[in-house]
This record gives C-alpha cells, sequence and structure tokens, in this order.
C-alpha cells in the first residue's frame, strides 16, 4: 500500500527523502512528483508560530485531537530551529503531542531546520504537499519565531496562528510590531490561574496593537492547552475560516507560495554558493581585482550579476 | 585641486557619484578608481553602532572635535536607515554635530541606506575608500541597528564601537547576546545626572553579557556625551588601539573586507533580481514547472544555481 492510500510508512519514507540532501532521493522525488502530476489543494494548512515556550506544541496536541474527532486527519511537521538537532530534544516535542501521536488518523513529525528560510526548513513545502497527498486534510507546521515568524510562515500555510503568552516579556513588543496581515489569528495561550487576569490584558494589548500597527485588528483568542479552555473555539475559528475561503483563491494562492518559496529557496542557495566562493573560473580575474581594490564592490557585483542573469 | 589634494567640493561630488544608480557615474568612478591604483590603509576606520536614540550623533560630534584638536582630520559618513529620507532627517543629524561640522577639517557627509547591507549602504565602503584618499585618517562611520549591526559594520572597519544608553528597555537584551568578536568597545552613553546609577549598572551588565555568550569580555567605557565627560578617555583608548595593531594585519583585514563586502553586495543584487523575477529566458519552461507545481521547489532551484555557476 502506497503513500497515497494513506501508508504510514510509505509517508515516513518519503518525508526523509525530502529532508535528505542525498541527489538519489531528490531524484527519487522528481519521479515520484512527475507521476502524481498536479494537484488540487485538499488539506487545510496551518501554521502555528511565535516565540519559545509559549505552549505551541501542547496546543497543537490538544487541538489536534479535536480536529480527530470532527472527523478529520491530521498531520503536525514541528520544526526545531536549533541547527544541532538532538534525538532529546526531537522526543521532547513528541512528548507534548503524546495523546495525538498515539492516534491512528494522525501523524506527528518534527524536523530539524538544518539551513533556514526564516522559520522554516528548505524541505517544509515538500513535506506539507506530501502529508496533504497522504490524505491528510488538517497539516499544522509549528515554527518558531518572534516578529517575522508569520511572514515566513505564510509562504507554505492557508492561515498562520500566532501563539503567545503572558510574561513573554522583552519579547511581546517585538511580537505587537509584528503583527500585520500575515498573522490571521492571535491565540494568547496559558489563560489558566494566576495568569488569567495578565492574559486578560495580553489579548487586550494585541486587539490595540492590530489597529496600531496595521489598521486592522486580526482575531485574538484566549485558551489553556493545559485544562482546554478555548481549544474547541479555536477549532471552530478554523472551520470557519475554512469555509469562508473562496477555492478558487486558495488554488490561487498556492500557485503563488510555490513561486514565493522556490524564489526564496534559491536565493538561499545562491547566497550559499556566493559565500563558498563557487564562481566560475572565468570571473577567477575579477575577484583578483576585487581583493586588492583595482576594481570596486558596485561594478565588480553587477558584472556578476549581468553574467548569471545573462540571456543566451 | 582635486580629491586627492584634499578639495572638499571634489571629494562631495564623488561621493555622490558613489551614492548614484546611474551607471554613468559608476563608469566615472572605475575610471577614477584605475587610476589611483591600489591604495594602502592610511585611516582608522571607525563604525559607531547601536540602537536609535543610543545619543550616537552627539557623541561623534564631541568625539570628532577632540580628534580635531590631536591633529586629526575627521570624516563622519552617517548612514540613515530610514527608506525615505527627508531633508529635515538629514538636517536633524547634522545638528548633532554642527560644531564639529563647521570645522575646517571635518567632513561630515549623512546618506539614507536606500537598499541595504545590514546597517550599511551598497555605497558604504567605497564612500569610506574615498575620504580616506581625501586625506581624512579617522573616519567615523554611524549605523542604527540592534544585535546584529556590529557584524554588519566590521564589514568595512577597523574597529567596531557599540553605543547604548540606560533606559533602551526591550532592546537591551537583544543587545547582549548580539555581543560578540565583532564589538570592540562598548559605549555606554548618557552617564550623567540621575542616569548616572543605572549607567554603572549597564557597565556591570555588558562586562558580564560579554563574558557569559563570548567568553570574554569587551572594553566597556562610561562617557556622557552631553557633558563631555569621558569622550577624552574614548579618544585615547582609540589612539591606544590603532598603535597596537599590526599595520600588516591591518592590509589583510582591508583585503578580506573588499572580498566580504562584495559578497554581501552580489548576494543583495542577486537576491533582487531573483524577486524581480530576472530570469534569463531558457528558464520560462522550469518556473512555469514550479508555479503548476510539476516541479518542486528544490530540484528547480538547484537546476537554477547549476546554470548560474555553470562552469564555462
Amino acid at each position: 500500500m502506497g503513500l497515497r492510500a494513506g501508508n504510514r510508512r510509505a509517508l515516513a519514507r518519503a518525508l526523509s527523502r525530502a529532508e535528505s540532501q542525498n541527489p538519489r532521493d531528490r531524484a527519487w522525488l522528481d519521479d515520484f512528483w512527475k507521476e502524481v502530476g498536479v494537484v488540487e489543494p485538499a488539506a487545510l494548512r496551518v501554521a502555528i508560530t511565535g516565540p519559545p515556550g509559549a505552549g505551541k506544541s501542547t496546543l497543537i496536541g490538544r487541538l489536534g485531537l479535536l480536529e480527530l474527532e470532527a472527523g478529520h486527519r491530521v498531520a503536525v511537521l514541528p520544526i526545531d530551529p536549533s541547527s544541532r538537532k538532538t534525538g532529546g530534544s526531537l522526543l521532547a516535542d513528541k512528548t507534548r503531542m503524546e495523546a495525538l501521536s498515539r492516534q491512528k488518523a494522525a501523524f506527528v513529525r518534527p524536523s530539524a531546520a538544518g539551513k533556514m528560510l526564516g522559520g522554516l526548513a528548505l524541505h517544509t513545502l515538500e513535506s506539507i504537499e506530501l502529508c496533504e497527498l497522504a490524505g491528510y486534510d488538517r497539516i499544522f507546521v509549528e515554527t518558531v519565531g518572534v516578529g517575522q515568524s508569520e511572514v515566513d510562515a505564510a509562504l507554505v500555510a492557508d492561515v498562520v496562528l500566532l501563539v503567545v503568552s503572558p510574561g513573554a516579556g522583552d519579547e511581546l513588543q517585538a511580537l505587537k510590531r509584528g503583527i500585520n496581515e500575515a498573522c490571521d489569528l492571535v491565540v494568547v495561550n496559558k489563560a489558566d490561574g494566576d495568569a488569567l487576569a495578565s492574559s486578560r490584558l495580553l489579548v487586550g494589548d494585541f486587539e490595540s496593537a492590530g489597529s496600531l500597527y496595521s489598521g486592522s485588528s486580526p482575531d485574538v483568542l484566549m485558551v489553556s492547552a493545559k485544562d482546554g479552555t478555548g481549544v474547541s473555539a479555536l477549532s471552530e475559528w478554523l472551520t470557519r475560516w475554512q469555509s469562508a475561503r473562496d477555492p478558487a483563491a486558495r488554488t490561487q494562492l498556492r500557485r503563488h507560495q510555490r513561486r514565493a518559496f522556490f524564489e526564496r529557496l534559491l536565493a538561499t542557495l545562491v547566497v550559499d554558493a556566493i559565500a563558498r566562493g563557487e564562481f566560475p573560473e572565468e570571473l577567477d580575474a575579477l575577484l583578483d581585482d576585487v581583493d586588492s581594490g583595482r576594481v570596486r564592490a558596485p561594478s565588480a557585483a553587477q558584472a556578476v550579476v549581468d553574467r548569471l542573469f545573462a540571456k543566451s
């Protein structure tokens, strides 16, 4: 039974190939997609982003169980920003979603970001597409970040949720400034016990920050991932959001995202190639002139761009 | 009388050409540098960076006057990060250095960053080189930034000063984390009146943050640009720093910086070209496949990199 029939092991193998640096895995995937052809959007792709410690994993664990009860198949792709991913920290992510990951209709796949595109990994868009192809219709991508991570997440998601919690202190100012069209919903988590009052203040803060910085308020919901309060309201918000979307607009969005993700990925690879000094030999003399100061950077850089982007 | 003889108007004209987007100005500069040939390092290049409101301009105004008294010729290049530079804000920068800019041996040239390399402008390295060629032996580059700006400033300067002031609040945490080898000296400014006690705390904070995050403490000086306290100690610090440097190491550093600045500039131009969709026509079919989803981003991006960096 293959990936498209929902075989978990086949999906896991394909995801490993997407994460791999091995050209043979890349070739396998290219053949695979050629066979699959163009796929129409089938899943709701939800990005969950926010600062470390906001309780994103616990929230996804709770929300995922509710989504399963509502009949959805749930895939979760947590992206860990640490450059050296240990087995231990991958396990810690999974622990917070333990009940969810034991369910048959759920699939949890943490991965290291490795070389990054903002809060995303190079393989993130393809991993989402593979999960979608395997029949998961609620895909949660978890990214860690402050300020810009919503913008990055919007490259791969239909809807972007920013999760915050009271007491994040220093980082909230940056977050409030980061509220923009890329963020569809702010979720104030850990609204329980002693933190209930400060959570209410935070909701007000974000509502007014939204109108202050972008002229419009994003929706703000208050939840407690720990005791479950507000999580069903969040699930309903997602359903409402999905039914309000025009399918044609979604197809258009995906097309736009594929190109935007490609451009980000290409820019990353090119910057890497430049930093590694992987220039064509014909540029050797020019680079020597840059080092010695005989040619200035602006002229030299323009010459290289003209060479790289030359119409042939 | 030309630029190399110290003619201010000739220098101002050359700087305008360096800031210009006009290819004719670029060509003029290329010819000019060809005639000049390779120049040995003659000036101390000092980057002054830090968050907005730390008092960098006022400090440079004071410090510059002291450097003039010590017999130096002083050039100041403040880079304004705002994308739309108004005459008004350029004037505001100059006001804080009014006494300095009235001096014959001083040259103050604010510029808009425009398209940015971190806290630097595309033309910054060349502007510094032009000032050096015109005989200025103390060149202050003022950049605004939090966290990463020291790293960027190190691309063009011999020595990097981070200026902070008490009460910067939220941003200090990020700054302390940003303390690294790129920063040679932390200057705690506004250490006067009521802020004296909090300035002392800040000095201690930065001393311990230095050892916490990088294993070694950068020097920390406490000054008041307003009343002048500590500014002569800062001037002496620069002189000591300069005489401790090996001239051969400085020549080597400049060589390294020219290449590093070129790579940053090239990466910026390439990313721009990608975002504008300036791909060679032969890639049209590939881009269509990216948009439709027939080819995935990782394969497409690698194909473009191979094409761009192909040995010919």
